[in-house]
Order: C-alpha cells, then structure tokens, then sequence
C-alpha cells in the first residue's frame, strides 16, 4: 500500500506544516517499510499479495480485477451489515450496481490487515477498508475466511461492516 | 432455541387466531426438532452448546454469563461496525454500558447459524442475531472464530454488524 493512499483527501488545512516539511515526512515515511498486511503462517505474503491485488484493481477503476480476490462460485458468501449475497457473479454485480462511477469507487485503503493462517488450506483476516472521496470517507471492518484453491487463496466468506 | 423466541413480541394484534388454536400451532412446532445451529465438523455440538448457553444467559438478563462464551483474555477481539474492542474484560464492559436495563437487551434470538470446524482447536461460525424489544427489532449478522481453549470452546475473534 502507498503511503498516500490512508491520507485523508482533506486533512491539509488543519496542520500548519511548510510544504518542504510535508515532503521531507512523506519521503521519510516512505522509506520505512510499511505493513499494511501481515499475520502469522507459512503464506502469509501470498495471501497479503491477493489482498493487496483487489486494492489496486479497485483503485484502477477494475471491480471485475477486484472481484478475483473471490472464490469463483456460487458458495461464496458476502455478508455486509444486515445482508447476506451468495455467490461470486450476485456479489459482482452488487459491487457493479453500488458502484458505477469512479466518484462512488474512490481510493481504497486496507489497512491494519492481519492474517492468522489456520492450516494448510484455511486462514482468516482481519482488518479495516476506508474508501477516500470527494464527499466522504466511508470505512468500516472485515473478517475474511480464505481457502486455498487450486488457483491460489481465496475469500470464501466476507463480512463487512461499516462505521455508523 | 425455543420456537418462543423467535416470535416478535408485539405480532399478536394483527393476526386473527383464537388463542387455543395459537397454543396447537405452537405445541405442533415445538414438536419439530428446530435446528438454530448446525454445520460441519466433529464438535459442531459443543460448539452450538457454547452459543445457546450466551442466548440463554442473556434471555435471562445475565450478561456476565454470556460473556463466558468469550474467550477471557486480553487476545479477544470483538468488532461491531467500525470500531474494534480488544480484551474480555472491555468487551463486558461495553455490553454492560449499552444493554443497562432489561427493556434494551430485549429477547435474543441466533439463528441461520453455520459452523465450520476447520480443525481440532479452530472453528468458524456464521448466523444471525435478532432482539426482540418492546420498540424496535434490532438484527444484523456475525462472524465468529473460535479456538479450543483448555476450559472448551471459546470465541476469540466477533464481528457483527447491524441492519440499516
């Protein structure tokens, strides 16, 4: 994750910073290795780097790209506040419908992303999503239950939920 | 669960049924073995008794006794909307503070609940939750991860969200 993306689209203002201070935090900051993802378990980088897929598919405007973060079929369950969407084309065409501009997409962050790989073929992950647009900045959690496929990790279930 | 539970405490007005036929229909559902909670997995059973021994704790206004389903220790997480609680004893904490009277806990209904034992210490669990209150109808979903502490099976990690 690009440091750039969990900043604020309006957090300037408010902080009286020199741009020249504000350039020389950001450059220090990107040289520290950022953890946006990280757990424990033997495919841990795998399993952060299909997370990490759906969040740069989302930011270039790609929800079918997003969308293969998703186990392809009709077990997969996407649960979001009160609401449960079986299978992987009815959940694609939720994203697709609640989604269908770019103004509505906005810059996807997933942050504080930890993974707790189980066994060999099952791992769940935590962590919080915050949508960054021009008019608000939605987030909320998730819980995810990956299984491994024979075309890599998974999401087999999602549950989301949004801040008030 | 019994069947009573499931009925919205204020559905009585407007169905036109005599009282005794109520009582038959009620006797004749009862007799149906119902299944609140179900799933796969050699422990599905101990693990459904750990969730309805919390809704029968709470449908007695024990909040302490439904925390025992929790597993205590600083490790538990317990997210609803955008905010995570950390540890066992924040979480009682925060029940304590938002269900301060009988009047908000309601009555408590799981249902729709979905285990899958993953391995011999770790379990996921899907449902539904409902209250049933004098005023409203609160229900949303959640997402359970259980581990097999040496006290039995206990829920370390709880996301739950809410209806709009």
């Amino acid at each position: 994750m690009l440091i750039g993306n969990a900043l604020p689209s309006g957090s300037g203002p408010s902080v009286m910073v020199s741009s020249l201070f504000l350039s020389t935090l950001l450059l220090a900051a990107q040289a520290v290795p950022s953890t946006p993802c990280a757990g424990q378990g033997a495919d841990v980088a795998e399993i952060c780097s299909v997370l990490m897929a759906q969040q740069t598919a989302w930011n270039a405007g790609d929800i079918p790209g997003f969308m293969r973060g998703y186990f392809n079929s009709d077990d997969l369950r996407f649960a979001s506040g009160g609401s449960v969407t079986k299978g992987w084309r009815s959940t694609l065409d939720g994203y697709l419908q609640r989604y269908d501009a770019p103004e509505a997409m906005g810059r996807l962050a997933f942050t504080n992303v930890d993974v707790t790989q189980l066994s060999a073929d099952a791992t769940y992950v935590f962590g919080r999503w915050t949508l960054y647009r021009e008019e608000d900045e939605p987030t909320g959690l998730f819980t995810l239950i990956l299984n491994r496929q024979t075309e890599g990790w998974r999401i087999i279930h999602d549950h989301t939920s949004s801040a008030d």
